[in-house]
């Protein structure tokens, strides 16, 4: 694995632009409780107005604006108070000319109003009246019918999550069921004959436990999927090829982590390859860590192929995985990931065309690059975050500010 | 409500410092594949080092550094090649000093062994022998058998949410169940004689549909919490303290949404007085929207008052709940929020003393402010995440850069 070989390889923006999977899971009807984050099919039109009738936004009393004009402190209108209207009622009185109705922030303006004046904006008077000292222009002090959301507005759109924000007002619309993407149920498939599951108790020197299934598991919730764990598959071809045959049959995306030796790196495009057209798009991303990664369909699934290391593996999830997932579920929307700024505690090299993924821990605004061996999955987990040194440049100079991905 | 009164409520950074409840949620054993985002209970350590073994990180051959010293592509040391080690088992060779054992990248590196010789370092020689072209110093090639961690060393921290990485660590090391925080039970309660249920087809005008529930809920479940609602409860003091004082028994972390009207705001405070000492810390917060605000405290159940309208609850939910909720359920760091930078589209004003929070829409990073009443929640739905203009500042100017905290 010289440098050389990496400009061969694909850059990441590359690959996600040119790798489009055109599956998309279906849609699935489920209740408000259950639809945080969940990505509706279609957008979501109102079925009436909302807030559907003329609501008062103070404390005070529904008017006609034209009763007020040119009104003040000095020389207040005298208003005759026509009733009183309470919370969630329909509005008993109706508005005539020259007078008032009483009406809480959040209750009906009554026919016949177009304001509401503050009650501080307002004195008692002669019983039966109200002294009213600020003019109020039409709509003042008031939501009209239709100002929230208009009938057959939209609510929500297709393709974007759904919000705290949204399930309020889909609530508020009265719509308590959505048509959502079902999750992609993605297949996490380990390979290795090293690799032992994690609740074994005794490991022999040479084996190691599953890392990277736990934490791929993590990351596909976070892509709003579902993991699907196909367990360990021994570093054999034909074990492989049949393991990858179920998880394509059973789930929208299949994720395979490679054996780290090279033999099973070449076994996993091999097996991928033999699941049938229209096969592998892309083997080798010019990133580092995780240049063997492969990018494949199997009729409309996709197939990844991850680096054997967790770290690397985890690294190349987070960069073109966790896309694909959303993909996959519907998104049409990019997340805004959290990040924060910092000054670079070191210098770093880097080759040019080739994306770097520093990992840093980020102290009193310095990032400190962790450095060591892509098989030390403690350099992630000691890392709040990560920093991309980007194929154009050849390296970040010590103190220069970097926009730090944080960890969730 | 005049700008005066801001001046006396509290800004929200000393509500948090000041409000800091004891309560915090005790532990439960759960498994790794529900550990997600859990929050550990105490410092996780491992139970034996990491990898175990002596590693190799690349494909080779494992030396005697000692042996390959002054080496070169014209003066190769010739090694006897002892045998080779497979992956994830034992090594059958032990190495002499002159020899040299094949090993995968991942393999185990046999005793007597200090570095791995890249295979592309090395040429096939006479068989039985290799020659090595490059010295390579002690360790070159090797995972130490503790360098990932120690035995006993740390593998999670405690009070620091579990991350995918983290959850890949303890899978390595074989810890499949940890002790975490219980998430936190949210009782959401709402009031208002004007709110019926979301599933109410007919709304008469003066009614709206609970749209604080389902929103507070979902954010709940950002912050490490599981929301309890406790339906809609009436204008009647009566009523409200009795389902305060059930969701006191109940749950962890109290939420009560005031009804929009002043009278319900008042209730809600004598209401939360009558649950007992140590009572109501702070009522007012000098932020916009959310002014009436309340933090209590009932036994050592936080208590959270907030506005009546959706618009405003979530906002100040934001701000103060989820840290609350985070607090209880035992986190000890602060999340990182997910922001982007924009240029504010036109000025916005703003009275110092007081915390503003304005929901813009971000579009080719333009910040366009959406103004209009806190009663109309399709400005939250409509916006992509919100601008804080802090309360030293009297406003922003057109064109300034903002951090736009985005909404997920």
């Amino acid at each position: 694995m010289t440098g050389r070989e990496f400009f061969t390889a694909s850059t990441v923006a590359e690959a996600l632009t040119s790798f489009r999977p055109r599956r998309r899971t279906p849609g699935v009807a489920v209740a408000l409780g259950q639809a945080s984050g969940a990505v509706p099919m279609d957008d979501v039109l109102a079925p009436a107005p909302l807030p559907g009738f003329a609501r008062s936004t103070v404390d005070g009393y529904a008017v006609r604006a034209l009763d007020t004009y040119g009104v003040s402190d000095g020389v207040p209108a005298y208003l005759e108070l026509l009733g009183a209207v309470r919370m969630g009622a329909v509005p008993e009185a109706e508005l005539r000319p020259g007078g008032a109705v009483a009406v809480p922030t959040g209750g009906a303006v009554p026919s016949g109003a177009d304001a509401v004046v503050m009650v501080e904006h307002t004195q008692a008077g002669v019983p039966g009246t109200v002294e009213v000292t600020r003019a109020v222009a039409p709509g003042e002090g008031v939501v009209a019918a239709d100002e929230d959301v208009a009938g057959g507005g939209v609510l929500v759109r297709a393709g974007r999550p759904l919000r705290p924000q949204d399930l309020g007002l889909l609530a508020a619309a009265g719509v308590t069921s959505v048509v959502v993407h079902r999750p992609p149920q993605v297949a996490l498939v380990a390979t290795g004959d090293e690799v032992v599951l994690p609740d074994t108790m005794c490991v022999r020197p040479g084996q190691v436990r599953d890392a990277i299934t736990s934490a791929l598991a993590a990351l596909v919730v976070q892509a709003g999927g579902v993991p699907v764990s196909h367990g360990i598959v021994p570093d054999d071809a034909r074990a492989l090829e049949a393991a990858l045959r179920g998880a394509v049959a059973d789930c929208d995306v299949v994720v395979v982590s490679a054996g780290s030796s090279v033999g099973g790196r070449d076994e996993t495009a091999t097996a991928v390859a033999a699941l049938g057209p229209p096969g592998i798009h892309l083997h080798g991303l010019a990133v580092r860590p995780g240049k063997p990664t492969l990018l494949a369909e199997a009729g409309d699934v996709p197939v990844v192929g991850l680096p054997g290391n967790p770290l690397s593996a985890l690294v190349v999830f987070r960069l073109v995985g966790m896309p694909l997932v959303r993909l996959v579920g519907g998104w049409r929307v990019e997340p805004t990931p959290p990040t924060v700024t910092a000054r670079l505690e070191r210098a770093v090299p880097s080759a040019a065309g080739r994306l770097d993924v520093v990992q840093v821990a980020v102290v009193d605004g310095v990032a400190t690059p962790l450095f060591g061996a892509s098989a030390l999955l403690s350099r992630m987990t000691r890392a709040d975050g990560y920093v991309l040194i980007l194929e154009e440049a050849t390296g970040l100079d010590a103190g220069a500010p970097v926009t730090v991905h944080a960890y969730l």
